[in-house]
């Protein structure tokens, strides 16, 4: 089949979506659709424009014979904007408040459009930080951890509080919970993590940062440090010091009133440089 | 700003590919793009050209007033051969082997890559199923069920061993674990699912088919319905009979030798009509 530019330009589209941060030599297109360098060249400068145009994405191209394209997912200030805004809407529904002043989250956690387009977000905002993984505590956090490491293209490590036959040998450790001050155990595979990695923390919510500062601990065990620590929500309901200082968020929680039944939410410190 | 096709067509790719099994009315290209209804409609006719030759994907347009464009994601034989291909390539490798003749599978399901294909395999054999929600058990399935839901724009359910104060009130029951032949328990939260929805239920590996056969019962608590059963790993390596026998699976384990260190795996029933 001879390609046409149409056609290439939907495929290539489709391809790179589906590579984030992956090299992709010239090559591998003009074999593909049996095309000149050129014009796969000018394919390129396309997708790129329109990528740029809607914000969605960079594509940058490295010259050279070991050279080729990569498409880094990215989000625009005016997207990130509504997705935030969507999801504290969402939130805000005094219908979330369950017995203690939790909010249930539940079911956004399990929406997978959603956690797509808030995986780009943080995607966006580590984009430049030469991440190797990404790590989160078993359950809640795991969609959010997988929704990133997508955008990113590294593997996702989940640290469990049990051990399990599955996982092989494992190294655990024991911290102490920000918030009640209890002694816990995470437990992690031997076999998820190599010395010398990156790793980028995340979870739903974040209080003091005990369950943070844990996985902190546990990364050194492994040799490994810490790239940044992406939380959905941040709860200001903090009364001592919070143990987790460098760290982006979407949404901020104020305050949660029982008997009022009201929720007071503020944006997070996503957009301010630098995080926290 | 005036879109050209090409940019169009990118554009639209992008857009396609974020909005799964939606109906998307002509006239949010047209108004988006600002161009005539004709025009979208010739647009159109290349994505689906190019997702049709790749397999990747179907587009199915509604005519009529309340009519639009639908995205439906698909696999190849092709591809699903290469996929399940890698898949068992990788579990096949002796390293994996645990004491017990467990395997290994943690990193794979740690992969978003490899999650992603994988979804977009199940969601492709069940794209004409009607699913309303995806269930699974934590922890190892939600990566799963979340790259099977976000093909399919439902949302995902998580069903825990344990009750948990952000959960909210609970629905548990009781079942008897399928190898183990020990009662174990399963939680749902009560604002998970309404009743009536068919959902489809997924998990990394399946033996006797205990968990799933406990899912089951969960789900007639909510009077909802399962819509099918899509495993990665079944297991050959049964004693007794399955409690589950309409499911879809990627990879049959035959047997696994410790002594030996062999793990001998076949294709599973995936390309068969119909599952097992």
């Amino acid at each position: 089949m001879k390609w046409k530019r149409s056609e290439r330009l939907v495929d290539m589209t489709q391809y790179l979506l589906a590579h984030p941060h992956t090299l992709i030599p010239l090559t591998h297109f003009s074999s593909a659709y049996d095309a000149a360098k050129s014009s796969i060249s000018e394919d390129l400068a396309i997708v790129k424009g329109t990528f740029e145009e809607r914000g969605t994405g960079r594509l940058i191209t490295v010259p050279g014979a070991a050279g080729g394209v990569k498409y880094i997912p990215d989000a625009s200030r005016e997207e990130a904007q509504e997705i935030i805004g969507d999801f504290m809407e969402a939130l805000s529904d005094p219908g979330r408040l369950l017995p203690g002043g939790y909010l249930f989250m539940t079911d956004l956690l399990g929406n997978p459009g959603l956690m797509d387009r808030i995986g780009r977000l943080f995607a966006a905002r580590y984009k430049d930080s030469d991440i190797d993984a990404i790590m989160t505590v078993a359950t809640k956090g795991i969609p959010i951890a997988h929704a990133i490491a997508r955008h990113l293209n590294v593997p996702v490590v989940v640290v469990r509080r049990d051990s399990k036959v599955t996982e092989g040998s494992t190294v655990s450790i024991n911290y102490v919970s920000g918030s009640s001050r209890r002694i816990q155990t995470m437990v992690l595979s031997k076999r998820s993590m190599q010395s010398g990695q990156r790793v980028l923390l995340t979870d739903d919510f974040m209080k003091v940062g005990g369950t943070m500062n844990g996985m902190k601990n546990l990364l050194a065990e492994f040799d490994c440090e810490p790239a940044g620590v992406a939380v959905l929500v941040e709860s200001e309901d903090v009364q001592e010091e919070r143990l987790v200082e460098d760290y982006v968020s979407l949404v901020r929680l104020r305050q949660v009133n029982e008997k009022e039944r009201t929720i007071e939410l503020v944006e997070g410190n996503y957009f301010r440089e630098g995080g926290n």
